[in-house]
């Protein structure tokens, strides 16, 4: 299995790119993931994303994939890619909660000897923060609540010590429909080491139609959740996050990164 | 302060884009970034950066600064922005570790009124994981080894915690001129809580010329860190994370989603 970014020496031989296409619009595609989508014969991905890069699939064979399918859509994308070129594609950052660890899992066991390349993109967390304006600047936690391939004992153990740590958190998956409940427990667990008033930001839909952000505290949020939906990202910020404001409208959130320990200004 | 991305209304207003170019070269800087740039009078950034998209700047005004002088730049470019468009570049995401948090600082305390905006990017922890394989497939912790910013006390407690978490672990500026025994305290912490054996990727000058990475475990570089360099981005695996193999060879590291709880492959 090469890494390798470069074209294939042997075009007849197959090939495996994992895609990441970014966070919502084709403003937000990597020149190298355009390129991977473009060299390939075959685009494999459910239809969220495939609509999303739309205009790049003139000509293609386009293979779509149900939420939930995720080892079949592995497994599918490893066999075409014996003997064509095949571009899996994920949201945000394929691996980042994408599909990258499962196909190279599949390849690994089932294709050892295929090219797999996995090209980065603009990760959820990132734009979100771009958005209520910087919030990760410093350390933070990546975590999701969704206990559906890991256990929730787990994911609780988890919010405990990084709690404990102070520093902002990017909640992946903060609404599952099965177990909506979760994120309330979540928070229940902040509540025990962090301030209520610590700033929080709810991004729904980063980069996409319908984009809007939400600037609360994480008690208010513990109070009432509702606004926070399955295109959420919620971002619960440190010990030292603050409002962003300008007078008294609050205009997003903000960790600074310590300068004011080193400098006046 | 507004955080609108569309074009000002006013042509004749400043504005100001806080840029993330992405870990290394063009093909890895979003359309979205790139435009931000061409829009722009003046560009202002250190060397490093700057050199990193020049193939963007002819025609433009160009402020190069120095490391370590963020605070000074931040300044100049909220004080251009006042009647001009200026495009602040950093590196990877401006929102991780860049330049985003310190110029909303300065611009929410001496220009509030300042049109900024935070262009997202590829970070350059998912641009290290994606050469890897895919480490950081589940929950991770991003974390700097830097006590320029935040006092050693802190990030030694955050280390403690956040090794007892069990997931991966990506550590930014490794090794700095003036502490270069940071990392081996780092890791010294870490097992006290993982595995020797727990799987560390380490990826040099990832996107860029002279990329390189490195497999070793937690032991290993407990024993010899000689081969981390300021350049470096280190991801220690997680309780989870394994090794990626064709055959005997490493070919890198990855973290499983959890998919085999659920489904037998």
């Amino acid at each position: 299995m090469e890494m390798s970014r470069s074209p294939s020496q042997d075009e007849n031989m197959g090939r495996l790119f994992v895609v990441s296409i970014g966070p919502g619009d084709l403003d937000n595609m990597t020149p190298l993931a355009k390129r991977a989508v473009d060299e390939s014969d075959v685009v494999i991905g459910n239809e969220f994303y495939l609509d999303q890069i739309r205009p790049l699939l003139d000509r293609k064979k386009v293979v779509t994939s149900r939420m939930g399918k995720e080892v079949d859509r592995a497994r599918e994308a490893v066999m075409l890619a014996r003997s064509t070129k095949v571009a899996m594609v994920s949201g945000g950052d394929a691996g980042v909660y994408g599909m990258a660890s499962i196909v190279l899992e599949v390849a690994q066991n089932e294709a050892p000897e295929l090219d797999v390349s996995i090209i980065p993109g603009v990760t959820a967390a990132t734009a979100a923060a771009s958005i209520l304006g910087s919030p990760l600047s410093s350390d933070f936690l990546v975590i999701s609540l969704s206990d559906l391939l890991t256990p929730w004992e787990v994911i609780e153990k988890r919010l405990g010590l990084g709690f404990q740590m102070g520093i902002p958190m990017v909640m992946y998956n903060p609404r599952s429909r099965n177990r909506p409940g979760n994120l309330h427990k979540a928070l229940e667990i902040g509540l025990r080491h962090a301030r209520p008033d610590v700033p929080v930001g709810i991004v729904r839909n980063a980069y996409r139609e319908e984009e809007s952000f939400t600037v609360t505290d994480l008690g208010s949020l513990h109070e009432d959740d509702g606004m926070v939906d399955m295109h959420s990202i919620v971002i619960i910020g440190g010990e030292s996050t603050k409002l962003l404001k300008e007078g008294e409208n609050v205009k997003g959130i903000i960790t600074p990164r310590g300068y004011h320990r080193k400098y006046i200004y």
